[in-house]
């Protein structure tokens, strides 16, 4: 169906997931439904106006919903938000497969004994 | 090994790869080597600017090298770059699964019929 060298949904889909907190708000939600404090918790320097302005882009593309569970608001993927789950996963595995072949000091997030 | 919420390798990938062009021009690259003027004509839109910046970037990472190969320079994937390609595919493949559910007028690149 695509063309070997150019393909509009992949330069689509793969911009949506890169562009900046999308990936891993978007992994945060695979994992479980969550409030917006929580996700926000998980996300080391993300804030609450590019938290909320990337929900909304989400929800615009219909990949993530907010629902309610134990009477409070959370943000959960939709069914075609986990049908990226193999696309996070596979970026997650060769992602960890180059941490660890790097030298220790330049692994992002490392915490060193003194 | 990772955290299952946040893990700051997929997030470095991620983020590379949906970089505005990064991700295109690394699938152009999987196919086989190419020459600056050939990659830039199988991407609509992207300038001799970006695709210097972006082909600079992927060589500072480690994913792209340039080569000779008929004589001439071309831009080829290391093998650190071709890791990523089950990753690229992944994306690849919901991104047309999602695009295969849409209404045809919503395709993106479609020309449509008079």
């Amino acid at each position: 169906m695509t063309n070997p060298r150019y393909c509009p949904y992949f330069h689509h889909t793969i911009e949506l997931l890169g562009r900046r907190w999308t990936g891993v708000i978007l992994r945060v939600l695979a994992a479980e439904p969550a409030r917006f404090g929580d996700i926000k918790g998980h996300i080391p320097g993300l804030s609450d106006r590019l938290l909320t302005s990337r929900l909304c882009e989400l929800e615009a593309e219909g990949l993530v919903k907010r629902c309610q569970q134990d009477g409070t608001n959370h943000y959960g993927l939709t069914a075609k938000g986990f049908e990226l789950k193999p696309a996070i996963e596979a970026v997650e595995q060769v992602a960890v497969s180059f941490a660890r072949r790097e030298e220790p000091a330049d692994r992002p997030g490392r915490i060193r004994s003194a």
